[in-house]
């Protein structure tokens, strides 16, 4: 009986103790009803005394507390005793942090809305949004038809399809909705077509520098990244790949077509075709990344490698995150003679992706409201480019360089050799700021003194953290020319 | 000069064809406006006289009109000539088609409206899904607050993973939001989980037979399949797993552990827990799988093998796909050890899950919507589970057995040896009907004379289809004892 007794006492104050972690952690939250005595008992399968005494174990520390007839509750005053941590902030000693690490950090900066955005390239959601968008996306759940909550299975939502092939043939691709498959984003659609045409241990010839999401799914998938140069105007040097062609075994080219990131770069037409013709000619399939490509700030739209595609070795991929709408996660692959192997890759990555978001997008370029929005932020960004291009002109050192693109939303600059740009992060972070430290550009960790920023979000706000930035580096230069104590 | 005139004759011809052709295959649908000279002059960079010229010779062969002051139109009076060819169907022999074919078709079979759905494991959309989401969800894009908008970067929707934690505590599970990371449905998870703790060449433990779309992503990425005897109604044969584990080298284990897809086996508690001790003993990580969890017929909710993790080797993979809704891909992973791994494959994989419905099933949840409408849902499916049942028992010949689940949606049936799985599922989708043919279940192809059926979208017209499906199965017995001619 006494051992009964004590036995019991023990599972009551474990008990008691996993629920004060549970509330402590937020799982529920002030405010918050717990489970009452009877499920907590059913579920644990501990009797109902165990539990009560727990609860009056929980009310005499103050953590909860009982409503008549209703049930137990988180005080709400423990929001005041026990404020949940802040998001963990450890410090990017550059001599311990891996790439890997130090990308997903930059990402998830971009979630803390105490941070000056520069870091990533996360179009400004907070103004280009269009409300029609809106507006078609609350009524689509109005009309409650199965198929707007079934599964849109792989090669995806018809319509879009569609829409997707008209806007393509615009651009001289002789493609219908058969030859398009959507996905959930621009990086999935390079995720799916790196599995389509690789297998572990292959070679990718790639840009350099090339947008982190890239180098990471490389990493990924244990595929080896060859890096080209690339001119920050007109982006891969087709002789350098020619040559590269000529003495590796490459077998998958990816290349960032219009308005790569983070350069700007845009190949010229002619290049394109040359680039196509080239890997033609050594079968090598090209994946094309184009999410920029609707964002040119001058002249028309630039074309795209899939135009030059004879031998359906291109496989074009793009999605609706940076020019209309990233939370939607709706992309697509135009993926040439691999359709059937990305369907299929598809359905193993996730069925499927999201019906809603594909039929709101599909109705809103139905409608004839995406060309009309598509020149509305055109003309903000290339403002909001130019004003962040001045303030790098104004702030930063001699020495310093920066891209001039035509498009897209971001801007490459090259700082003072001495310049560490992972310490530049650091600093920058402890001052509320946030930016994309060239480290994580390539594989081979070449851009040290460079960083990449997001002009998307500028403000004046943006204008003042540019300024901080400038005597951040100016601070690693005068660190650099005095003498060690 | 003449050979500059036969250049352009040749090329507005080309443009005209191409055109055609967009409009046969249904780029360009029938009263759609095609792009203006202008537009495809500039895009095509050829001259207005061609394009001119070309959209002449469509007007010709009567495939557009014009409409003064508007442009140039599909001619409505096309859809009448030419038909839009039906989907695909190509005769599924079962000498030629693939294993990984079969599949595909089976899930596009789900998308067909003309046939009746007893194959993909579909939850009924027209009858299931809560007014009450739906309403959620419309009311959500008009608070245009830009985090709806923005990404979700991994873990993923936090009040969603407040959600996902406060039910898992229910469970038993001592889990906080912070170990929860979401995905793009279950199978996303099940990938990721996979990516996460094998390489390519391993060997995964799993019970037999086993969802298609698990064969498939062990098969995409490389991954070996050891089937393990599973009872129907107890699921994983823990002493054959013990003996599979002495005698090889097995690096994950992944079973379904309630309501198994396709048999409808529950892994009772005490089996839960020693299959946890037993790959924890041999430091196996264990993916369980858990979607119809929710879906029990009589008694209580059963636990999950996650409850009994001590050494955070259990990765716990569901979805609200099966009782909730399937267009919305919201699912979630329980990643134990594995969580910073998971949450950078998350991110390579396609950023982040579609941040609306994680927020709208969020809100749906924390208004206490979801255990009404499970309740309802479980009366239908335990209703719809038992009629389908009774039909098995009605139209089919001596010697057919089949599962009797307590959850879930679908019946596994075992017919007679004579029948061949495949030639049932050709002699069905000619009578309108699709089903699941038990070869995809193994990845050793030994379920010839099985097939799984789905009762979720029964009604009347299914029993019909049963009638058939019995009068199919007694032809392949009399073409069996028939003397060949």
């Amino acid at each position: 009986m006494r051992k009964q007794l004590h036995q019991d006492r023990f599972l009551y104050e474990q008990v008691a103790e996993e629920l004060a972690g549970l509330i402590r952690k937020g799982t529920f939250r002030p405010g918050e009803r717990i489970p009452s005595v009877r499920q907590l008992s059913r579920q644990r399968k501990i009797s109902i005394t165990t539990v009560l005494q727990a609860y009056m174990e929980l009310e005499n520390q103050g953590l909860i507390e009982t409503r008549p007839q209703s049930g137990y509750y988180v005080q709400a005053k423990v929001s005041a005793l026990l404020p949940e941590p802040e998001m963990s902030r450890p410090q990017p000693d550059p001599t311990l942090v891996s790439v890997r690490e130090l990308v997903m950090m930059v990402l998830k900066d971009s979630t803390n809305p105490n941070l000056i955005q520069l870091g990533a390239a996360i179009p400004n959601t907070e103004l280009v949004i269009p409300t029609k968008l809106n507006r078609i996306m609350a009524s689509l759940p109005r009309q409650v038809e199965k198929e707007y909550n079934y599964y849109d299975i792989p090669p995806g939502n018809e319509p879009l399809r569609i829409q997707i092939a008209q806007r393509a043939v615009g651009l001289g691709c002789n493609l219908t909705h058969s030859d398009i498959v959507t996905t959930s984003g621009c990086l999935e659609a390079f995720t799916l077509s790196l599995r389509a045409v690789c297998q572990p241990g292959d070679t990718v010839a790639i840009e350099s520098p090339m947008y982190f999401g890239v180098l990471q799914v490389l990493e990924s998938l244990k595929l080896r990244a060859l890096e080209i140069p690339t001119h920050p105007h007109d982006g891969i040097s087709i002789s350098a790949l020619r040559f590269a062609i000529e003495h590796n075994s490459i077998q998958a080219c990816l290349v960032l077509s219009n308005f790569n990131n983070p350069l700007g770069s845009c190949i010229p037409d002619e290049n394109k075709q040359a680039l196509v013709e080239l890997l033609a000619n050594h079968d090598i399939p090209l994946i094309e990344g184009d999410v920029c490509g609707e964002l040119y700030f001058s002249g028309t739209r630039p074309a795209v490698c899939k135009a030059y595609d004879r031998k359906g070795l291109v496989l074009w991929c793009s999605s609706f995150s940076k020019d209309l709408v990233p939370g939607y996660r709706v992309g697509w692959v135009a993926p040439g003679r691999f359709r059937s192997t990305i369907e299929w890759l598809k359905y193993t990555t996730n069925v499927a992706t999201a019906t809603l978001p594909q039929v709101a997008i599909a109705q809103f370029l139905a409608s004839g409201g995406y060309d009309h929005h598509l020149r509305s932020i055109r003309r903000l960004y290339a403002s909001f480019v130019s004003q962040l291009s001045q303030a790098v002109m104004r702030y930063f050192p001699d020495g310093t360089r920066v891209t001039r693109p035509n498009g897209g939303i971001v801007l490459w600059v090259q700082l003072p050799d001495y310049v560490d740009s992972l310490v530049l992060y650091k600093q920058a972070l402890q001052a509320g700021i946030t930016l994309a430290p060239g480290y994580i550009f390539s594989a081979t960790h070449q851009y040290k003194n460079f960083i990449r920023l997001n002009a998307a979000w500028w403000s004046y706000e943006t204008d003042r953290a540019m300024k901080r930035l400038g005597e951040f580096v100016a601070e690693q230069e005068s660190a650099r020319v005095q003498p060690a104590a």
